[in-house]
């Protein structure tokens, strides 16, 4: 009885060892900010010394992607490791449309499908997100709804000022409750680009980690910060600081926090158990001119399948696990991570469905590559797909020529023939073939009468046929906008005297014009 | 009368001592390879571990730029410290245009030129010219002319192979004689690629700089190996090692050279009385497609006057004196090299002429800025300037439409309304401006009514004036071609049975396209 009792409390403090030790975990992911962003990227101001040295200590993987050219979608495929035509984040509204959350959207992230932060949750893990929630305004869909413990940030955009009578503000939650609005209690000037938003999310990022170290318990942390999403900002101190303007000065306060965080988790002794990604939920924002981010040299940027619209300025960082000042070569996702640190804190991934992220432990601790293939999904249409070096078109599409001609322009100064097509152009019979190793820009198509078509198109299209067989579309959660599930009255509102009148119900179809 | 001795050879000790810690000096200079082709100027692939290492260890100059977006003229500012206009490496035969040294030029660097190896012999340097020389290759143009004290290389391009009746096949050098022909005794196989002329090129430097240890006499380097440049060629060992292709293998070969001289620079005990400087003649030639270099996020490149054809990517190496990891704005030129150099070795510069080449001395050691502008010459005439981040474009032109029609393309898949023109289109009354911080690709005009415009262009418009004002132009060393000229007999040909016979002498202008 004795040896039994001592068995148990063994088998009890094992088990809070090993629990004790289950990593932590931060994703930094940047708003809108390019691949070609970084000094370690190539950005020729080289404003970037904390993700340089970032860098040198992990691990730089240079051919990660985001699952969609668009920032709502890639956070729900982020969050829930699954493409978005599986999670619904697409609209069959109209073809090959990007669509994402504005505050009159009706849909969300759905209830059934199984985030990150839930999966943590039950393996005793703590998450806060701080930033950009973007799946979902409305209260079912809210962060603690979904896994995580703690909210800081707003659910959608910081566009505005509104006139809080056709539109209202955008909130900021503090966990379920909203505890201001954009423009009234969190103020960005638009003049001056002056905000102090980004101080405020480093903040709540090292407080946040101090606590959980105090508390030992591991955790999850989503720094989404948005500073380099229109309009950008940057507060005072990093106002002018930069070669670049506004933007540079937003990245050069970005980078800062980046330092910061790094810092935090180092003096506190978390440094050897914490796995930190930075990225980016998708390209630079080209039509934004000098005020949207550099995609080295990829073609286009945001809301194209082109390289610069998904490819992501990414490192991963763990001091003793991942060798340091390494590069891999790993095609990646955003959507990895979920699988990646699942696995790592010692979850199971659901088999009730396909999860499109895979684990990359070993291409991340052991160098190994593992082949898989990139699939870039613009609405409900798969353009593109990468395998190996190979990337083919089935369909090319920028934006309309009724668009294009009124300035907006997604690929400025490019434009490639049969390429960066402004009607939406099916190849599906001749797919357009590219070697992004020779020509990163998309620029020099391969011939299809060529040896090196014929050998690589048929294995490009098994896998594709292979994805398409497996395939369960997702109830498509963009399609229905409704002026009245705005942020009117969110949770908390009454508490601080910011509810506005909610109007009657409306629906109909969003206009997605791209 | 003792005391007098004691002191006379403290004074020839002194000097001996001195002497002896002259620093040696490695310019690594590469053909046609663009400021984005290095890992650490963000190419993706990311395959220059030694260029990387370098930078490191020493500075990198991201605003470095070459006198010219050609190969010949860009050589000669470097070797003369003085811009083509002014040293005769440019052509009046019709505006503008882009003119070298092909093997029946006429031409070649004037007597009058004092090159930088001149400067560095009465100094006591010993120096070696290692690859393309490209100033002329009539005999009284030749390196051993101009200061050099070695030479292995040719006197042009690898192009060929030739019939060596209307053309004769390029010959390499050993100091003043020919050794022999490319394709006939330096092979490079245009179908696969292969040629082992990196690996002659890095055996000959190591040598060299073995032998220059051994004497303890100070050395300069011009290692100018063309790799990168067309027909671009690798060794066995590197075809097909790279992510990039042939390109690719090429830019391994040389990165792994880069290597093996700092290596042997390291075990000699040199290092640290050594500089290098690792850079490129011109940016890369996008007309080459998957074969030519990446210009990062510029625009255009190789013959053009945009930042693609200028800006090159230059590493500073120096452990103890040049700050190690560092990164220096300091608008920079090949041309300071021959400045830089000549006042290290405690020579003085020439009083008697213009000389364009800036002292980086400070900028280098102590990470200050000077002042200067950057001038864009296309031939005989200034088409741009650039002062602080404001580049302001007086002219522009890509190439003819004709030519362009036929397929030459120096800006593929890149248009610029009113940038990137296909006729010469005078913009002197009403400069383009751009801001190259926020604007590396030159897209975005700035509007010459703004209050920025207004500000900036009467600076610029003053320096040129000022450079304008005290400009004497050279003699045009490259307006007459003459195929008597050719290399049908080099001097020492006749030792290997090689001499070719020469054709009736029937100069004329030569014709030079864009």
């Amino acid at each position: 009885m004795n040896r039994l009792l001592t068995l148990l409390l063994l088998c009890i403090f094992l088990e809070n060892a090993v629990s004790q030790q289950k990593p932590n975990f931060i994703i930094m992911l940047m708003d809108d900010m390019g691949w070609g962003d970084l000094g370690v990227y190539g950005e020729p101001s080289k404003e970037t010394p904390n993700l340089d040295w970032m860098a040198s200590q992990g691990m730089l993987l240079p051919d990660f992607y985001s699952a969609n050219p668009l920032c709502s979608p890639s956070r729900a495929a982020l969050m829930s490791g699954r493409l978005p035509i599986r999670n619904g984040f697409y609209t069959t509204n109209d073809h090959a449309r990007n669509a994402y959350t504005p505050q009159d959207i009706m849909g969300g992230i759905p209830s059934n499908e199984i985030l990150l932060p839930e999966n943590l949750q039950k393996l005793g893990y703590r998450s806060k997100i701080i930033g950009k929630w973007h799946l979902g305004q409305q209260p079912q869909y809210h962060p603690l709804v979904h896994g995580f413990d703690e909210w800081f940030g707003a659910p959608n955009c910081h566009f505005g000022p509104f006139d809080n009578k056709r539109t209202p503000n955008i909130p900021v939650y503090r966990d379920t409750d909203m505890i201001g609005r954009y423009y009234e209690d969190y103020l960005i000037d638009h003049k001056t680009g002056e905000s102090n938003l980004t101080q405020i999310f480093i903040r709540e990022a090292t407080t946040f980690i101090e606590k959980q170290a105090a508390q030992k318990q591991p955790f999850f942390l989503y720094w989404a910060v948005d500073a380099t999403h229109e309009p950008v900002y940057a507060s005072r101190d990093f106002l002018g600081s930069s070669q670049r303007g506004l933007y540079g000065d937003a990245v050069r306060e970005l980078d800062y926090g980046v330092g910061q965080i790094l810092q935090k988790v180092k003096d506190l002794g978390l440094v050897n158990n914490t796995m930190t990604i930075f990225s980016s939920d998708n390209g630079g924002a080209t039509y934004a001119k000098e005020m949207g981010g550099n995609n080295g040299p990829f073609l286009c940027g945001k809301e194209t399948t082109y390289e610069g619209g998904m490819r992501e300025p990414t490192i991963a960082f763990w001091p003793g696990k991942i060798p340091a000042g390494t590069v891999s070569h790993q095609l990646g996702s955003l959507m990895d991570l979920y699988t990646t640190f699942t696995t790592l804190a010692g979850g199971s991934i659901p088999t009730d469905r396909v999860v499109d992220g895979i684990d990359l432990t070993q291409a991340l601790f052991k160098q190994t590559i593992i082949d898989r293939p990139i699939f870039y999904y613009r609405g409900d249409e798969l353009m593109a797909a990468r395998w190996q070096q190979y990337k083919a078109h089935f369909w090319t599409w920028t934006n309309s020529q009724d668009e294009f001609d009124k300035g907006v322009n997604f690929c400025p100064g490019e434009e490639i023939d049969g390429v960066t097509t402004h009607e939406q152009v099916n190849n599906t019979a001749e797919p357009l073939l590219f070697h992004l190793g020779k020509d990163p820009g998309e620029k020099y198509m391969i011939k299809s009468t060529s040896v090196e078509y014929k050998g690589v198109m048929p294995q490009i299209l098994k896998i594709v046929a292979e994805h398409r067989s497996q395939l369960v579309k997702g109830e498509p959660q963009l399609n229905m906008c409704d002026s009245s599930v705005m942020n009117w009255a969110p949770p908390g509102c009454e508490k601080i005297n910011k509810c506005l009148p909610v109007p009657k119900s409306n629906p109909s179809k969003c206009v997605w014009v791209h």
